[in-house]
C-alpha cells in the first residue's frame, strides 16, 4: 500500500511564462481548477496519507493549499533556479523514508494511470504511454524484460523504444534510498539532474539491493503535461475531455441517503474496497487497523488518552460490547432512556441480567438535569449508560455535562454516540466519557460492518478482571489481543477496513468542525423547509442536533408516508420513517455525503409533496 | 439492480456467411473466445442473474453454452427467417418480466459499457458512441433532454444527431411491457422490425406510464459490431487490443492467498461492493439479503428444508449465534474437540456457563466414530456440537455419520461448517446437520464481514423459546425478525452482501462440485510438492479435506517459518503458521480463486526454498 506522494513543484515555467507570470506552472487552471488540485484530489481518493510537495518558484502560492489540505508538507528548493527536478526530490525525501509515488506537477491525468501504479505487483514502475505527438516527448527505453534501461528527449539515442515518459512513477523505499546514494556520490552534479534521469540510471545499475523499474505502458492512456500555450490548448480541447469521459464512466449511481444512516459515501471510500486480497494477520493489515484506531482515537480526544478497539459488527454489537464488558457482576447501572436507543440499552442489560435501573425521560424535551444528578449522586450508581444523540429523534442530550457530574462521583460513564461521533465535537477526557462507542457507517462517512468502542486508557484497566459475558463481544479480550498480535481475534472485514481508511483520510481532509458545518447548512435549509411547507418538527431547535430532524406528520388525509417515500426514492432520496411508539413523524437526516444543493432539491419536492396541506 | 440480460442472437449472419457457415455469429472466436462469450462473462461479472438468449439460425450451437452456463436459458424463434429482431425480442420477453440489459449478441466491447447503463440514475438508457466509420451505423436521434426519439442507418433523416447505437440497452420492466403492447396491436408488422426501432418509436409517444428512454454517449467507447469481413478485422486489430488494455488497467493486483481464509476473490466479487448506497432498511435491499439466503440453503440442502440467517460478524460469530442460541438450560452439549476450532467452540460453551462435555480426540487422526456414538448413547447428552472441517490441520471429521447417528437418538447437532461449506458436499437433511455455520469469506469467495447460522427449518421450532443469552447474536430474534420486516434487525454489513451476492453468482456458474475439483486439482499438485520437497504431512490423505494442509516443519536448522513466508510473500504468496500446540506445522490452503497453475508455481518456489533438506 503506498501511502506517500511526492509532486515536484519547484520548476520555472519558463516557456509558458506569458500565462503563469505570477503562478507557479502548476496553478494553470483547467475546468476553475489548478492542475496540482487535479492531481492532489486524485491522490487522496486513490488512498495517499501524505503529499509532499517540492517547491521553489513561488513558493508561496503553496500555502493555500497547505491550509486547505491538512495531507500536504511542503519542502522549499531554496536553489531552484539552479538546480533541476533531482535536487528538488533529494530535499523532498529527507521527509519521506516509504515507498512513494512521484509526480511531475505540470500533468494532467486520468486517475486509471494512478490505479495501474497501485495495482503492479512490482515495486517499482514508471508509467509510460503511446504517442502524444506533443513534440515534447521524454521517450523511454526497455530491456527485453520491460525493465527502464535509459530515457532521453533525443529519439534517436533509442535502442528500444518503450513509448513516452508520462511522469507518474511508484517506486520502493530502498530504490529511492539508492538515488539519494547516488545523489550525494556528487551533489553539484545531480543536483543538475532530472529526476527521471536519476531513475533510469539508478534502474540500469546491476544489483541486487533493489528491483528495476519496470515499464507500464498504457497505449491509449489520456494525459498530458503542460509546457507551452499550445499544451494547454490540446489540454482543454482534446485530453480533458476525454479524462471526463473516462472518469464520469467510472462514476457510481449517486443516491442521496437521507436515513439516519448509513449515510451516503463518495466514490473513492466504495472504491477503496476494491483492495487487492490480503490476509488480516498479516502485519501489513494490522498495521492499517492500527492507523484506523489511532486515527479515530484523535478524534475521540487523542491517541495519548484515548484507544479504540474495533469489532466486526454494527454499532448496536459495539453498545452490547460496551454494556457486556465494563460492568463488574456487583455493578449498580443507571440507563437514560428517551429513546429507541437509549432502550435499546436498557434491552442489552436486561439480557444480561445486570443490575440497572432506568431512567426515562420525555423523547422530545431536553432532559432534566438536576434530577439526574440527584439520581446519580443518591443511587448507588456504579454505572451510567446513555445516548449522547438519539438517532430516534435528533435530540442532542446533554452528556458531558452529565457524563461530568458522574466522573465527579466516580461513576464509570458508557455513551452511544453512534450518530454523534465524527460530527458533534466529542472530546472524552473533557466531556468525561469513559467508554464510548460509534460505527463506520455514519458521520465517518465509511461503509457499515465495524463498530467502534472507544475507552479511556485508566477505565481501561478497570475492566481487566470481569469475567466474559459473551465471547466475540468481549472487549478486553479483543483489546489486549490487539495489542499483543496487532491481529483482531476474529477475521475482520477486511474490505470495510480499507475503506474506513479512506473515509478517515477524507475526514481528515475536510476536518470534523467543518463537516459539521456543512451538515448543520444543509440542516438550515432542512428546517426552513419544514416551515415553509407547513410541518413541525418533533424537538425544539435549539435542542436539535443539526443532524436527524424527526417531523411531525400531519394529519391530513392525503398524507401517506409510503407514498412520500416513494416519490422521493424516484428522484433518488431514500427518507425513513420514525421510530418513536409516542408520536408520528418520519426522519430526515442531513449526514453523509451530500450538500445543501442535495438539501435544496429535496425541500423543493417535500414543498411540492406537501402542497395539499396548504389546500394547494 | 438490474438482473436480466437478453441477447438477441437468433440472426442469419448473411453477410459475413463466408465466416460463420457452420456457427451463428455471434460464435466468431476473438482471442480464443467466442463474442457471444465474451459478452456473457463481461454480463456475470456484472451481477446479471440470469441470460435469456433468444436462438434461430443455427440453435443447436447455444446448447454447449447452456450446458457451461447454468444461468443461461434459451429461447429459440423458430421462424428467425421471417422475422427480424423484434420477433425474437418478444419471444424472450415471455421468459422475463422484469428490468433487462438487452445485447444484440454480435458485440465486441469494454465492459465500461455496463457499468454506466447500471450506474445511470435513468430507469431506460441507450448507449451511444462517437463515429466509429464501420459504414454500418445506425444513427441516434435525440431530443434537447437527451430522450432517444428516433433512429436510422440513413443519416440524412436524422435531426438532432446523438451518435451511434452500440446494441447495448437497459429498459424498465415498463417499458419492455410497452414495447409488447406496441408488437401484440400488429404482430406481423412488429415481428419484422428491428427492436431498436421500435424503442425508439415506444420513446417518442407521450406517455406517463413509463419513462423516455435517455442517450448515454461514451465518444471514446470501445466496441464493435462484426458484421462482415473488415468488421473483423477491424475488431481484431484495432478495437480488442483497445478493450483489453481498459480492462487491464481496471485489473486489481493478485495476491494469492493460500491462508485458510479469507481467500482469493475475483475482481468480480470485488467490484461489486462498489454499488450505489442503499438504505438497508428498503425493500429493494431486503429483496438481495433473502435471495443470497435462500441461494445460501440451496447449497446447504435446499429452501424447502433449510433457511440461512446471516448475521454481520465474523465465523466465529455464526458459531456463537449457535452455540449460545440453540441449547435451552436443562440441555446438555458434547463438544467434539480435535483441533483449535473444536476447543473455540467448547470455549464459548464455558463462557455461557452450558453444561457441557468436551470429546478430545487426535488433532491428526480419525475421531473413534464408534466411540463417539458410545458416548452419545449412554452420556445422555441433548446437543452436540462439532467441527466440520478441522481448519487447524485440513483433517475432514466423519460429521454426517455422527450426526445422523445423533439425530437417531434425538440429539440435536450443531456442525462448525466454516471452511467445509460450498467445497465439501454438504446437505444438511442427508447429513443429519440441524444446525450449520459458515461464512462469506472462504468457499464461497465472498469478501469477510457476513456469517451464516443454517438451520433445518423442523429445529428451529425447538428454540423459539430459549430466553436470550446474549441480544446481538441471538438466533431466532434475527431469524424471526428479517421474516416479518425484510430486514436485518442491525445495520448489515451492505456492500459485503453485495460481494456475496456476486460470489453465489460466481459459485453457481461454476458449481460447487466443479469448484471442489478445482480445489482437489490444486491439492494434488501440492501433496505431490509436499513428497518431493522432502517434507511430510501431518494428516493421512485419506483423512484429508484437500482443501487445507498442515505440513510438519523440518527440524532443519536453515528452517525458519518467517523467511520462508517473506520469500513467499515477495513472488505473491501469502502462507500461513500452524495453530497446534502438540505438532509444529505450517499450512497452506487451497481455497478461493486460485488454480492449479498458481498451486504448480508455488510447489516450484517451495522446493527451491527446501532445498537444503537435500543437502543442495
Amino acid at each position: 500500500m503506498v501511502k506517500k506522494a511526492i509532486i515536484l513543484a519547484a520548476g520555472m515555467g519558463v516557456r509558458i511564462s506569458d500565462i503563469v507570470k505570477d503562478i507557479p506552472k502548476s496553478f494553470i487552471e483547467i475546468d476553475g481548477k489548478t492542475l496540482i488540485e487535479h492531481s492532489i484530489d486524485k491522490l487522496i481518493a486513490r488512498g495517499i496519507e501524505e503529499i509532499i510537495i517540492g517547491t521553489g518558484h513561488i513558493d508561496t502560492a503553496f500555502e493555500v493549499l497547505k491550509s486547505k489540505y491538512k495531507c500536504i508538507k511542503t519542502v522549499k528548493n531554496n536553489a531552484y533556479a539552479d538546480t533541476s527536478s533531482m535536487g528538488t526530490l533529494a530535499l523532498c525525501l529527507k521527509e519521506c523514508n516509504d515507498d512513494a509515488l512521484i509526480l511531475e506537477s505540470d500533468l494532467l491525468y486520468d486517475s486509471t494511470g494512478l490505479d495501474v501504479l497501485i495495482n503492479s505487483f512490482e515495486d517499482n514502475v514508471m508509467l509510460v504511454s503511446g504517442f502524444t505527438n506533443s513534440t515534447d516527448e521524454v521517450w523511454i527505453d526497455q530491456d527485453d524484460n520491460n525493465n527502464l534501461t535509459y530515457l532521453s528527449k533525443d529519439k534517436a539515442t533509442i535502442k528500444n523504444l518503450a513509448g513516452e515518459l508520462v511522469g507518474i512513477t511508484k517506486l520502493s523505499k530502498d530504490f529511492l534510498n539508492q538515488m539519494i546514494l547516488k545523489y550525494n556520490e556528487n551533489i553539484d552534479v545531480y543536483k543538475k539532474k532530472d529526476y527521471e534521469s536519476v531513475i533510469a540510471e539508478v534502474s540500469s545499475l546491476n544489483t541486487d539491493k533493489y528491483k528495476k523499474v519496470k515499464i507500464s505502458k498504457l497505449d491509449n492512456y489520456a494525459w498530458c503535461e503542460i509546457d507551452c500555450k499550445e499544451h494547454l490548448s490540446r489540454a482543454e480541447n482534446i485530453v480533458y475531455p476525454k479524462i471526463k469521459e473516462k472518469e464520469l464512466s467510472r462514476k457510481i449511481k449517486r443516491n442521496i441517503l437521507l436515513n439516519p444512516g448509513p449515510a451516503t459515501t463518495t466514490d473513492s471510500v466504495k472504491y477503496a474496497q476494491c483492495c487487492p486480497d490480503i490476509c488480516p494477520r498479516e502485519l501489513e493489515f494490522g498495521k492499517v487497523m492500527e492507523w484506523v484506531s489511532l486515527e479515530l482515537s484523535d478524534m475521540a480526544g487523542g491517541r495519548e488518552h484515548i484507544e479504540t478497539v474495533l469489532f466486526g459488527g454494527s454499532g448496536t454489537a459495539a453498545d452490547e460490547v460496551m454494556i457486556s464488558s465494563c460492568i463488574p457482576k456487583n455493578g449498580r447501572l443507571l440507563i437514560i432512556n428517551n429513546g429507541a436507543y437509549g432502550a435499546r440499552l436498557a434491552k442489552i442489560a436486561s439480557v444480561y441480567n445486570l443490575d440497572y435501573t432506568e431512567y426515562k425521560s420525555s423523547t422530545y424535551e431536553m432532559i432534566n438535569i438536576n434530577d439526574v444528578k440527584d439520581k446519580l449522586k443518591s443511587g448507588g450508581y456504579t454505572h451510567l449508560a446513555m445516548v449522547y444523540h438519539e438517532t430516534t429523534t435528533g435530540l442532542l442530550n446533554p452528556a458531558p455535562e452529565i457524563c461530568r457530574f458522574a466522573q465527579e462521583h466516580n461513576i464509570v460513564t458508557m455513551i452511544d454516540a453512534v450518530s454523534a461521533f465524527a460530527a458533534v465535537d466529542i472530546n472524552m477526557i473533557r466531556d468525561g466519557f469513559d467508554f464510548m462507542t460509534s460505527t463506520s457507517n455514519k458521520n465517518i462517512q465509511g461503509m457499515a460492518g465495524l463498530g467502534f468502542v472507544f475507552c479511556n486508557r485508566q477505565s481501561f484497566e478497570k475492566i481487566k478482571d470481569i469475567p466474559m459475558n459473551n465471547y466475540y463481544l468481549n472487549l478486553y479480550d479483543q483489546y489486549k489481543s490487539f495489542k499483543n498480535t496487532y491481529q483482531m481475534r476474529f477475521t475482520p472485514p477486511v474490505q470495510i477496513t480499507y475503506a474506513l481508511h479512506q473515509a478517515i483520510i477524507e475526514t481528515k481532509v475536510e476536518t470534523i468542525a467543518k463537516r459539521y458545518e456543512r451538515y448543520a447548512a444543509c440542516w438550515e435549509i432542512l428546517q426552513q423547509g419544514v416551515k415553509d411547507t407547513g410541518l413541525k418538527m418533533l424537538v425544539k431547535p435549539e435542542h436539535q442536533s443539526k443532524l436527524i430532524t424527526a417531523i411531525i406528520e400531519p394529519k391530513h388525509k392525503q398524507y401517506n408516508f409510503n407514498e412520500f417515500h416513494d416519490k422521493a426514492m424516484k428522484i433518488g432520496f431514500t427518507i425513513y420513517p420514525g421510530k418513536l411508539s409516542d408520536a408520528d413523524t418520519f426522519r430526515i437526516a442531513n449526514i453523509g455525503d451530500i450538500y445543501p444543493e442535495d438539501m435544496q432539491r429535496f425541500v423543493e419536492f417535500m414543498k411540492e409533496y406537501f402542497k395539499f396541506l396548504k389546500g394547494e
